[in-house]
């Protein structure tokens, strides 16, 4: 029996629920058997959002478990209420009540993926000030990453740092980061034989899954022509090179390090033809985040590798300044939708 | 009475010739008034072996002064011998020979722009290993950008320091670059204050010559977020902001510092649309090159900034791989003709 993907609604004061009503209004075949994990008040407000001028709004269908989400008709948004009711929130303003509501959502969503009952979670932005000023638990964490770390740990009675995770952006390139939030000397401080080749281990195992074949892994050096043999720095010696060997030596499939200023290029898949390799480990947060959003942010999309369960995002936030207009995009949302089914290997869509 | 411009013919070991002359055969409007500053018995070899089989080699016009190039008919190839005859170069080997024949064309055209008789530069790729294996003066440049400013520095009587340069890249994107060849770790030490804005005063200066107006500049930062208030890294604080706010109380339009990993997004042309600025400066290499090349090397084109000539060329390399075989893309060379003829404030160019 298949399993259900639950999106969380991300915060309520944000973009997030619009975008979700939009993807169960335009894509069918895509949200099967997907629900959303949050507050049935909020997505019947977005429903309303995202209706045109004379015409119906999507019903929403409430849910009091996951499965339950196998039966929703399409053209239904199901909903599964993750937090208290709050009444309405107010749009495009921070509070921490929404963020509170939004942090819930995916404390529910992890452990539901955690405790084997969904395939994955998506998850919609929340808003890191809402979040902090939500008090306890949720002012701790920075973001969903952490949250769901610290989540992961605590069902498997292990410390966080035994989850190591790692980010992976995906569009037309896929890119893992070493490392991410941290000032780029902090970032090159970071690039050690032992960080780089654990973001092998996970890169590989997770691309496993996803490709259903060992994945073409390239590595960009840190400096200028991945160093010039040692002419501009050292660190593809030291420590890029000896991580590469030994991920070899595991078996893995990998190259480099390349010079960062061509690696991303001829990693990149373009009119049909797929890039060199299927992923390249970026160095730092910059060195991957400028070519994937490059062409627009549109249809990227977030992937957290490491963990015990599948989570994507798409790669946006919760547009404040958008929220309740029904103006906002739902394509990066529908790509991470579309990828986490690929990664919880559910029936491929049609016309999704 | 118009100038001319002076091409530069590179490596005779590489696909410089070659490229030339495609160029000289399929863009006769982008090549009027130009000229090979280089070597005949190069040039013609170059242009028999573009000529397909049944067709007729481009003819050579050999030229004794740079003015000539104005009054020589389209599809002629018209060659200035700049250095020693040397009689045939073995194709796709390193030689110091074809080092000093490459380095004393670059030379001669320097010295024409700097005395006023030529009106630009535009240099086919040079080989690093033949220029040092051509020994003195040529050992000691790295590159065309020292050597023109060598012969700057000379032509003005000042120290080198006192011509500082920058390289800027074009296609749908424009960036400049704080420092080139130096590791991350050194280009984290050269984002000063007196750095950044030099850059800042060098790029405002060559892109109002070469948009007729003074250009909207944004500048990226050096961390993720550009630092986020201090939260990932002080340069921004310390270094980038200092430096905009002295180059607007100098008249510049200068915005930013932007997280690195949108600006360049937001600065590409595309679809017809202009970016949100003309040129973004950008912190080191990578951070510059990495979008510039991101959509294939085939249009991009370095320009150098700073020195008292116009100077030009594609943003690859010399290609011993396949130099010989007329297979080499002549279209980085062609934009770099295009963007030296703006910047020389040369008559537009119609099907060119």
């Amino acid at each position: 029996m298949p399993k259900s993907i639950a999106i969380t609604m991300g915060d309520p004061a944000g973009i997030g629920p619009e975008i979700i009503a939009k993807a169960f209004r335009d894509a069918p075949a895509l949200t099967r058997h997907c629900f959303v994990a949050g507050d049935v008040d909020t997505l019947r407000r977005a429903s309303h959002c995202i209706a045109g001028p004379g015409s119906v709004a999507l019903p929403v269908v409430v849910l009091t478990q996951a499965d339950e989400a196998l039966d929703v008709p399409p053209r239904c948004i199901p909903v599964l209420q993750a937090t208290k009711r709050q009444g309405s929130i107010e749009l495009g303003v921070v509070s921490g009540v929404a963020g509170r509501m939004a942090g819930d959502s995916v404390v529910w969503a992890a452990d539901a993926a955690l405790r084997g009952e969904i395939a994955a979670l998506v998850t919609a932005p929340l808003h890191k000030e809402s979040l902090a000023a939500a008090g306890a638990p949720y002012d701790r964490f920075p973001g969903h990453t952490e949250m769901l770390q610290y989540r992961a740990a605590l069902a498997r009675a292990v410390p966080v740092a035994e989850l190591p995770v790692r980010m992976m952006l995906a569009n037309q390139l896929r890119t893992v980061l070493v490392s991410i939030h941290v000032s780029l000397r902090e970032a090159i401080d970071a690039v050690t034989r032992s960080n780089v080749l654990e973001t092998l281990h996970i890169t590989d195992k997770a691309l496993w899954a996803l490709l259903g074949r060992r994945p073409r892994i390239a590595v960009a050096g840190l400096n200028p022509h991945a160093g010039e043999s040692g002419l501009f720095g050292r660190e593809e010696i030291d420590a890029i090179a000896p991580a590469i060997a030994a991920a070899r030596a595991a078996g893995m499939n990998v190259s480099g390090p390349i010079a960062p200023d061509t690696v991303f290029m001829r990693a990149r898949a373009h009119d049909g033809a797929p890039g060199e390799w299927d992923v390249v480990v970026a160095m730092y947060h910059d060195q991957g985040l400028i070519p994937v959003k490059y062409l627009g942010v549109d249809t990227g999309v977030n992937v957290t590798l490491g963990l015990p369960l599948v989570r994507t995002s798409p790669d946006h936030g919760t547009a404040f300044d958008i929220a309740g207009t029904g103006r906002a995009d739902p394509s990066s949302l529908m790509q991470a939708l579309r990828v986490a089914r690929d990664l919880a290997a559910l029936p491929p869509t049609k016309g999704g």
